[in-house]
Parts: structure tokens; C-alpha cells; sequence
């Protein structure tokens, strides 16, 4: 399922209305059909670290299959001066572009083409909106959460709990995208219907005063779901009153047989609270009970609590999962690099907000003797094989490697992808494990939460001097 | 239009999973038609500011009339092992709580109840998620628009440019929020048309990079958009090439009779450029034409552009707006406080996560002499009158006030609404309007982007007798 396949079928009208009047300035001056290019790349990994998780492409691709404009849209279009002309043009419209990218969940990095588009001018132009829309939410998200899954290691469950907070909507696609960045699950139940993710969630703080004691509340909870029991412990007082509360009840279930499986803590230190509530829960005999904390849970809480020694088993994660808290925003962008087969630029005073000519592509060199991602070769599209050398065109120093083909294994990266067909081919659980399996290639140093160095991603010097070429024109 | 209503009829699943596992729980007791009342509030107004702008209530109202089960929504749920029972209560859910809340666009303060939800335990359980998703996203961009139209004027046109970095379709509820909080006008088409605001959008650097000639391409725009055509004027180079060839192209189309609306700057130091800008384009003779600015806008850059005189006629507002950058959640939260009859409080160590209990209701007090709002008074719902003394509970001071009726207008602020039949009533205009008003109304001093006070909330005295009670016997 997909929020742009089953709710709609009439996306046309979700983008900015920059691209409706450019692009029926490109029809009526008759260069609708012109081939452009057009490529999506971020400037800079979010959150201060080395990398991106390259999210979102199965919900675009299925907006791009289902962008239509119904006659109710065309009718809004007229009313905001429209011309007749080019509402007929986008009656019949259909995207006709292709799609070139990284495969979903791959590890990304700053400046490289991640998606590349081409196709009839117009088209690429009304898609602008929705594909930066999509991909830079999904992206960002899967990153952020992938950060947390780093720092939390293999055994932790992670949960994203953060709907509420989410901005609206947003939740369904944070739901996919935390998933594909590693966690367990999710609160969010039409998410995880529509992605097929695990959905959990136990019991809220209104659950326990609706009762009128909260031993009562538990009480009836375990009656009821057995083994699934998470008891939320801070109503009253986590220490003095949830604790052993939790505690009675388990026992008390444990003489039956069921084996309730945890508590949450929701407020308060949770380093003391963890250590008191483990040491409390095993002398009572109740080891196989679980800790769970929820409550402003992101990767720089996990990291000090693991360096703590908290015992904690798994992490609820809201809104500083779900809003990427720390940095809301990946800045990611799509530009023109080739109109008609004539590469095209932007110059700006900022280095870092140059764009670079000519459709291109990616190879990624792979050491083969650590089996780790070495660098990345930005190259024109259409290159036969590997250049020989390289520039670093956006690090500060602008390196320059020569590539010694013998040492690495060279992938290329960017695939085509059909708008229409390959969508029921899709698996989250592919683009997940892919996800893992590139962050295991991933050399260290890049995984830190704060990095020192950087990926290099190399510029053939081909489109270098492309480049150079045209600043001197313009 | 609505989100919540023509895109599905079927928003049941919408919500975290352990409402449902608490509702079957309710259901499974026998309590589900228990009468509950929740509510909606929030403990600190965003961005360090002093109030809050509620939005949203439209949209869940929307949510609450078309949430439903449908055969495959409780298929999913059967999967997740909820029971037969169970799910044939929920094929005939219909909601019948009743929601009592400040008239959207109302300003709001922390701790006071902003929406009281009235009606069975069950229902009122499950709508939890879906209530807090929508009102606190919308209420949290319609503050952040709301601070930046405070702080740029009344003349200056804010344009919300944000659908590219809004959280996926989040972008929708953001256009309906900036408008409610004083935006002129959205480039987001979809929420255009659906919500009924002024879209806008004319050129991207694409449009100039797709001509040989940024000459070229400015006049090929105003050739069709004539008076409505503002020149993107930093492809290249904003004051050699972009403005000159700007001013170029304006004093061609002006001999024709066509005034070309303005210029745009979407990089740069926009005091010194806006300046110069504004410099060549009086001694041409272009006096008319207007100066917009975009990127990495907020209320503190659009501050320091009015403090050093930058003369801006409008701005378009992105990422910092639709994330809301700088704080991406508002920590509104919904909260159970009596149940058949009962009160109930939440205990917490830290002060401000205390929950007071009883159903209750909110006067807002009205200095007679400037007309200005002077305090809030939260009271049982029930209350007759008005109480003569009452303490601002979370305040550090908690201070008491004897209330001097002659000195003020006393106003009940939350109303009934019913979830079938009034949406058709609603209009964003009036919305818009009373924002407008209320903000008129609000103490200078509350609308700094940075207070150094904040607005009184007192809480009537048997509310806190009662809550020091209970408290008592926990």
C-alpha cells in the first residue's frame, strides 16, 4: 500500500505552483518536449555525522505513477489564469521521465547524484516539488534513526512511538522510513498496516487512572494480554508506587505461569531508576522482565545511557525521532545539469551551492581487501568505464586521486527504475537489510555521531572542466 | 476540503496501537461506555514566545466524523490478535464523544485546557493519537507564522515556499496553518485549492538555466506573465548579471505598458543586496517594482532586515517555517482527568507534569479600560459563576488573584462542537480574522520573540483543594 497510490489517484495539483507556470511557459514557448536533465543531491550529511540513508523512492515512484490532473483540478487551474492550451496538455499527462537512483536504503553521501531524472522538460519540472518532498522527509528520517540504531547496537528494540508529534501525515512516511533505518516497530497502526511493519504499544498513563488504584490497573491488564504486559510505572511515583506494583502483579502471574514481559519508565533519572528497577525486578526473581524507556529518547540519550551502564532493554522514540529534532530539515535539492544534450550550470559566491554540469552517474569503489566503501566517483552519464583521475570538487582542499583499479572493486550505483511496474517488486524488508548491509560497509570513523572526516566522493575531471568551461561563458 | 475527509472515509487505524489495546482492555471489563472526560493542553509556549496560536480544529473534526473500521482495517487488526468481540464493536464505531474547545485561531496559553473531550471511556481513547498528531503541528506552524508576521508588519507578503522541506504531506496542514496564522498566501497548489488560500509562484533557477541566456529567459516570462512576473535574479550573478538584465527586460515591457512586478533574491547578504537593488531599480525609473527575499527565513532574519532598514517587500518562507526549524514539536498532550463522575490527577516529580484534575472550562478576562486580555481563569466545567480567588498553579510564584468583576469582561472561551454537522460552517477567513483580532488584543509585551513575562493562568481553588486531595490518597 502507499499513501500516493490508495488515496489518490490525482496528484498532479502536489507541487509548487512555480513549476504549473513554468512549465506552461515551456509549453506555449513550444519546449515542453525539449530533454532535460535533472539531478537530487543534499550538501551536507544532517545531524553532524558522515552519512544518509537514502529513503523514500517506492513513495515517489508511486506519486509519479498516480500524478494526473482530474477535470476538478483543471478547473482549479483555470481559475488561476490557466490557459486552455496547456490544461489540455495536462489532461492527457502522464509522466514520461525516467528515473535513474541509488537503490532504496542505500548509504548516500554529500554532492553525488542520488537520483538522476530525465525527460521531456515540463514533466521534469512539475515533479520537482513532490520528489524533494518525499525524499528529503524519508531520507532524513532514516538517517536519524539509523543513527540511534548505531549507537543502541544489534539487541536493543527500538520503537518509533512518535505520532503525536509528528507533523500530521509525516507520521506514516517516519514509520517507513525509521523501519528502513533499523527499528523493530512502530505505534502507528495505519503504518503499519500500509508498510507491513510490526506495530506494538501496550498501555498510556490514562489506562492506570482510570482505575482506582494502579495495582488494579495492572491487575486487569496482565488478566487480559498475558505475556505481551508492559506496565507503565511513573503514574504516581516510579519508585515507591509503579515498581512495586509491577512487581506484585508479575509475581502473582508468574504463579500461573505467564511471564509478564516488562516495565516502562517514562520520566525521571533514568540511569538511577533502570539500575534500581533491574536490581529490584531480579531479586524478586523476575530477570526475564525487560526495561523500556520512553520520553525525549534519541541517539545522545541512548549513547549516555549504554556509557552508564544503564540496563535498559529497548527505547520508545517519539518526537525526537519522528521531527528529526536537532535538524528538521535534509537539504536536499534537485537541479537542471543538461538541456537538449547542453550541460547546464549555477554559479553562486557560496562553493558549496555551485551546481556541476552534464547527467551523471555513480560508481562506488569498494577496498577489496576490507571489503569497506573507499570513495565515490561522480563520472559523466554516459562514460565508458572509469576515468583515471579525479577531484574531490566540493571538499576545501580538492584532492585529487588517481584511481588504481586493481585495488578496488568499482559498483556502479545509480539503477533505472520504472514509474509503472517495478512498484509490487518493492520489499521494505530488501531495502532495510540493504540499509544494514551498506552501513556494515561503512568504515567506522564515518559512523560517529559527530564525525571528524569525511566520505570522499571524486568529480571525473571531465565534468570539472565542463564546468570551468561554461563560468567562463556566462 | 479536507484531508481527513475525501481522501478516506476510514481513519480508524490512524492512531497508536495501544489506544486499541487499552480500548479492547475497556471493552473486554465492560467500561468502555464509561463517561470520561480528557484534555488537550500544553506546559510552554514554543520558540521562547509567549502564547500559542491554536489551529487544527477543522481538520479533527474532520478526522473524528470519518473515523471508521472498514472489513480490511479489522482484518489487519484480527492479525494483531484483537478480538472477535472486539472488532464487531469497533464495525459499528462511530464517535459520540463531545468536544468542547477555544474557536480555532483562538491564542491559547501553557497549562489551560485548550480542547475537553467529553464521552465514552473507549472512544475517547482512541481518538487520542489523531487529536494530538493534527493540533499540535497546526498549532505549532500557526505560532511560528504568527511571529514572523508580528515581527515583518502588516504591509510585508509572507508566502509560505515550504513544500519542499515539510515532512511530506505535512506541507498541506502547513499552508492551512501559516494563512490562519497571518501568511498571504502558499506555493503549494493542492492546499491552495483545498483550503481555499491565495497561491503564488513564478520562476525557479531552472527556468533561467533552461535558456542560453538569463536575458532571454526573464523576457520570454514576461512576454506571457506580464504584471504578475518576478525575476529570479541570482543564477549567476545577482547584481552584474541578474539585476541589470532584470532592469533591461522591465523597462522594455514598461514601454509596452507592462509593469513587471518585482525581483527576487534567493542568496546573499540581503541587507546589502536588497539596498542596491533597490538603489539601481529607483534610478531606473522602476520604483514599482518590489523586492522579495527566500532562503533560510524566519522571524529573526526578517527582524535584523527591518532593523537595518533592508527595504523588502516580501518574503518567501520555507523550511524554517513549515518545520517550524528552531523548535519542530509543541508538547501538547491530552490527559484523562475525571472518570463516571471522578476526578484524577497524574503525580510527577517534576512539577509542570502534574495533572490536575476535573473537567473544566476556561474564562478569559478583559481589561474593560484597553481592552486587552488581562489573565485566564480555568474553572469545573460546571461552575456556576465565577470563583471569587484563585492561584496561577504552575506558576514558580503561584500567586492568587481576588478577581475584581467591574474591572473585567469575563468571556467563556470554550465552546461546543459538534463533530457531524458543523463543519460546513467553518471558513478559514473567519479563522484568519480571529487570530487577527485576539493578537490585537494580547499584551505587547507577550508578543516579543523572547518574553520576559507571560500570561497568567489561574486555576479556581476548588481545583487545586481537590487535586491536594487526591494526592492525599494516592
Amino acid at each position: 500500500m502507499s499513501i500516493f497510490k490508495d488515496w489518490h489517484t490525482d496528484w498532479g495539483l502536489y507541487t509548487d505552483l512555480y513549476e504549473l507556470t513554468m512549465a506552461q511557459g515551456y509549453f506555449l514557448l513550444g519546449r515542453h518536449e525539449e530533454h532535460a536533465v535533472f539531478e537530487y543531491f543534499f550538501r551536507k550529511a544532517p545531524f553532524g555525522g558522515g552519512f544518509v540513508i537514502f529513503a523514500g523512492l517506492y513513495e515517489l515512484l508511486n506519486a509519479l505513477s498516480n500524478m494526473r490532473f482530474s477535470e476538478n483540478a483543471l478547473e482549479y487551474l483555470k481559475a488561476q489564469g490557466f490557459r486552455e492550451k496547456f490544461l489540455d496538455y495536462l489532461r492527457n499527462f502522464e509522466f514520461q521521465g525516467k528515473i535513474y537512483a541509488f537503490p532504496e536504503g542505500s548509504v548516500v553521501f554529500p554532492y553525488e547524484p542520488v537520483v538522476r531524472v530525465e525527460g521531456p522538460l515540463a514533466h521534469l519540472q512539475i515533479i520537482e516539488s513532490v520528489l524533494l518532498n518525499i525524499l528529503n522527509y524519508a531520507s532524513l528520517i532514516a538517517t536519524k534513526a539509523m543513527r540511534m540504531r548505531i549507537v543502541a547496537g544489534e539487541g536493543v528494540v527500538l520503537a518509533d512511538f512518535g505520532m503525536r508529534r509528528a507533523h500530521g501525515l509525516a507520521s506514516l512516511l517516519a514509520a517507513y522510513a525509521s523501519y528502513i533505518g533499523g527499528f523493530n516497530a512502530t505505534s502507528n497502526v495505519l503504518a503499519g498496516k500500509m508498510y507491513n511493519i510490526p506495530v506494538i504499544g501496550t498501555m498510556a498513563h490514562s489506562w492506570i487512572q482510570s482505575f482506582d488504584s494502579e495495582e488494579e490497573a495492572f491487575e486487569h491488564f496482565a488478566e487480559m494480554y498475558g505475556e505481551k504486559t508492559v506496565f507503565l510505572v511513573d503514574t504516581y511515583d516510579t519508585l515507591n508506587s509503579g515498581i512495586p506494583n509491577a512487581i506484585k502483579v508479575a509475581k502473582k502471574f508468574e504463579k500461573k505461569g505467564v511471564k509478564i514481559r516488562g516495565i516502562r519508565l517514562d520520566s525521571g533519572d533514568f540511569v538511577e531508576l533502570s539500575k534500581k528497577a533491574r536490581q529490584t525486578l531480579d531479586s524478586a526473581g523476575l530477570n526475564y522482565m525487560k526495561i523500556i524507556v520512553s520520553n525525549h529518547v534519541d541517539e545522545y540519550l541512548i549513547e549516555r545511557l549504554k556509557r552508564e551502564d544503564a540496563p535498559i532493554d529497548g527505547y520508545g522514540v517519539g518526537t525526537r525521532l519522528v521531527t528529526a529534532y536537532d535538524q528538521p530539515a535534509l537539504d536536499g535539492v534537485y537541479k537542471l545539469v543538461e538541456i537538449n544534450g547542453k550541460p547546464r550550470i549555477k554559479i553562486s559566491n557560496e562553493p558549496e551551492k555551485v551546481v556541476l554540469p552534464m547527467a551523471k552517474t555513480v560508481f562506488r569503489a569498494i577496498d577489496k581487501s576490507t571489503g569497506k566503501f573507499a570513495f565515490d566517483l561522480v563520472v559523466p552519464a554516459d562514460s565508458k568505464g572509469l576515468p583515471d583521475s579525479a577531484i574531490a570538487f566540493y571538499s576545501p582542499q580538492q584532492e585529487t586521486i588517481d584511481i588504481d583499479k586493481s585495488k578496488y572493486e568499482v559498483i556502479k550505483m545509480l539503477q533505472p527504475f520504472e514509474v509503472k511496474d517495478k512498484l509490487e517488486s518493492f520489499s521494505i524488508e530488501t531495502i532495510r537489510e540493504r540499509t544494514r548491509e551498506h552501513i556494515n560497509r561503512l568504515p567506522e570513523s564515518l559512523k560517529e555521531l559527530k564525525v571528524q572526516t569525511s566520505y570522499k566522493v571524486f568529480f571525473a575531471n571531465e565534468i570539472i572542466t565542463e564546468f570551468e568551461k561554461l563560468k567562463q561563458q556566462v
